[in-house]
């Protein structure tokens, strides 16, 4: 079979899950003007359609600055989306760094290098003194990837938990742990599962709440020790971010990581999207909920866009892996991906980032819940620092309504305001805005809220 | 088991293979300064010792220019190793290129953006007109790791073809196609291997290897429909690096494409070591080949050593891929990646490097031949373009020799000269500096060689 003549008659469609909030394709191309349709047509002829594109009108982004974004018409975006660019679009102190590196070398750890080090020792330096080494990778993924490699050999074991919706990344083996990508990509049969957002967006208190989650985690162990897999790691996003975003009361990740220590496994803290103070509360998700991590994974805002990753790790997990084989990350650790990463540490100390996130956190969350709240389409809404999840519901908010969501997120694009979705079925408003996220950047997104209750896209 | 309790007995330390060339962690600490054991032991406690370092007196650099690397007491290293910087150290244009665009924005593709069209347009250029649509990464595992993926969705087939000492990345799945890494790595089931460097160093007619090539992966095709698997991909390296540089007469890898295509699998050419001008006679490797490859993954050299990566690939199987799932990745194709990857075309085409390196290359294998030709340890030697590989031998030459290989490259970093080495045994000399190494820069080599030839270290 050559790539001219295959079929692609077994490929099953209906198996594809788009992501929340994604331009189609195909119906999306007859609302377009004819400039925006040309751009998109320019795109599919280079890119193909394996990538998804936001919004029913895409965003032509060229520029940005703080949490906002530029089009070439000079039009100013408010971003409550991006945490990528968490010290702030176009950040100058990032920039100078990566600018000072790059006129000196940018080789690899098969050198000594004062940059890897210098950084190495100051990530350690935010994680409990047992997590006492640290790996570079290039993004989450391949961090997610390391760890689960590193889990199996530490272990012995080949078995993974994670959440019903769970995202962990994009290499064949954490997409494979990933069920948010839906049918289209097969699970792992050492995988299984765990329901929790019907536990923590309800009401029940705290104890039952953990009584609930440990008996389901429980569960999920004794599959995989049926299966004749062993539990490996449990590998859990500290925020639940595809799941609805589920910051919970802090606490119960921690039962769940006594209980798999207890059955021969270790705890995964992917720390991609709830790292670096998003949480306001904490540095780390996991020490929110005062988890005894063995392994943390971080990605996405670690140096504000320039590729890089991690795996901060107990020295006893690296030295079974070592024993094993070798880890060497071609770009991994590179001078100047740790010289951006070193200022965006910066940042966030000076300008007191985790406090800020806290304080707009919280911010938002009292004037959207006076706004939102005696809203017919309000379902409920949870915070952790600068990561919002607002549920909307049909008129009556008697169930989900991912169509009701879309909609309000395509009116605030056209107001020039980017937020996204969440959840199972994509009816989880996302906002997660960059940490330099102002009072004034609140205000006008308040407002703009504001126009669209009075529009009804509320109810 | 916790970290902290669990046992490693479990862990077979003689599976391990060290990588060619390798720092030893435990025996190498005695031989080093004071000044020099004190860096190591500050890089074991904070990435203790899964990440290699290269030889027996690790190499601490801080700056470079153009093929020169330098310590903090200002020595000068010859760079004869380092393809990722493969238009120079601290090359200025792919510096000016990445502070433009730090000034301007870093974010994703869900947006349109100008850089990963213009980019990939041009990329896409440098292919032939069926491989029309290219995706990003963030480094040559991904690439693969996703090439893969994508071969199995569109052949509906799992079986992988690699060479006997693959090296194709650290991801889980292609990990588990990479022989090279020894038995501390499980091989995947799906996987057969084909010995190919036996018949390519030696003296057999083109036609005859093409024979003995054609029949080893038929056997390999068999084995895996024996297996239940079918085959989904060839994946080789277009230089055959950890196969000791296998370069051979151009041509036989279409053979093997037309062999795959006729089983219902694709090509992947491995473009991450051979491509970017590297083999002096095409731009890919698989060109050299005239292979009719049908995936081509790329990396290492391409954004200059900011993390970039990305997998070219005709269409069909992206519309394939794109039926049953998605494909976005955070950091692939953002613009700063975009803009170095572009400045690093604009140096290879202004600069002439792929008639450069086709000439330096051909310099350096003359002059090689000439000085080492006659030596007793000299067991042969291949080149295209800058990628050279020369095989060292016991005294008689009748045998590989690695501790000879070892002293080799260990006496050339003392007198600042960087190589390393390959192959199954690691008794291959490898040379692959960046593309701009100068005509003065093989002067310098040669008298180092010449010393070495003097000093009996060829026997």
């Amino acid at each position: 079979m050559t790539a001219d003549t295959a079929g692609m008659a077994s490929q099953a469609v209906q198996g594809k899950k788009q992501v929340s909030n994604a331009f189609d394709f195909h119906k999306g191309m007859a609302s377009l003007s004819d400039d925006e349709r040309a751009l998109i047509e320019r795109r599919k002829r280079i890119l193909g359609t394996m990538g998804p594109l936001f919004y029913d009108r895409p965003v032509h982004i060229v520029r940005g600055q703080a949490a906002h974004l530029f089009d070439a018409s000079g039009n100013d975006y408010l971003d409550c989306y991006n945490n990528v660019a968490c010290v702030g679009h176009a950040n100058p102190r990032v920039r100078e760094a990566v600018n000072d590196q790059l006129g000196l070398q940018d080789t690899h750890s098969r050198y000594v290098q004062d940059e890897i080090l210098d950084y190495g020792e100051r990530i350690l330096s935010y994680f409990p003194t047992a997590m006492d080494r640290v790996n570079f990778t290039n993004s989450g993924s391949e961090s997610n990837d390391l760890a689960l490699r590193m889990a199996r050999v530490f272990t012995g074991h080949q078995g993974v938990v994670v959440t019903t919706n769970a995202y962990h990344g994009i290499t064949s083996l954490v997409s494979s742990v990933s069920p948010s990508f839906g049918t289209g990509v097969p699970l792992a049969p050492f995988l299984a599962t765990v329901e929790i957002a019907d536990v923590l967006t309800g009401d029940l208190p705290e104890s039952q709440v953990n009584d609930i989650l440990q008996q389901r985690f429980a569960c999920a162990f004794q599959k995989l020790h049926d299966g004749g897999f062993g539990v490996s790691a449990v590998l859990l996003d500290q925020i639940f971010s595809s799941d609805g975003i589920l910051p919970g009361a802090p606490g119960w990740v921690n039962h769940i990581a006594q209980a798999v220590h207890r059955v021969g496994g270790i705890l995964i803290a992917d720390e991609v999207q709830s790292g670096f103070a998003r949480t306001g509360e904490a540095f780390w998700g996991f020490q929110r909920h005062h988890a005894d991590a063995d392994i943390a994974t971080i990605g996405k805002p670690m140096a504000n866009g320039i590729p890089t990753g991690a795996v901060i790790y107990k020295h006893q997990i690296g030295e079974a892996f070592a024993s094993c084989t070798r880890y060497f990350n071609t770009f991994g650790g590179n001078p100047v991906s740790m010289r951006a990463a070193e200022a965006v540490l910066d940042e966030i100390e000076d300008r007191h980032l985790l406090a800020h996130a806290q304080q707009i956190g919280e911010q938002l969350d009292a004037q959207l819940h006076q706004l939102l709240g005696g809203t017919s389409r309000f379902r409920g809404m949870r915070h952790a620092g600068l990561f919002l999840g607002i549920d909307i519901g049909s008129s009556d908010s008697a169930s989900s309504d991912p169509q009701a969501t879309r909609a309000i997120i395509n009116r605030l694009r056209d107001m020039f305001i980017l937020i996204s979705s969440s959840g199972p079925d994509g009816s989880t408003l996302k906002l997660r805005p960059p940490l330099v996220f102002s009072s004034a950047d609140v205000d006008r997104f308040m407002q703009a809220c504001s126009t669209l209750v009075d529009e009804g896209y509320f109810g």
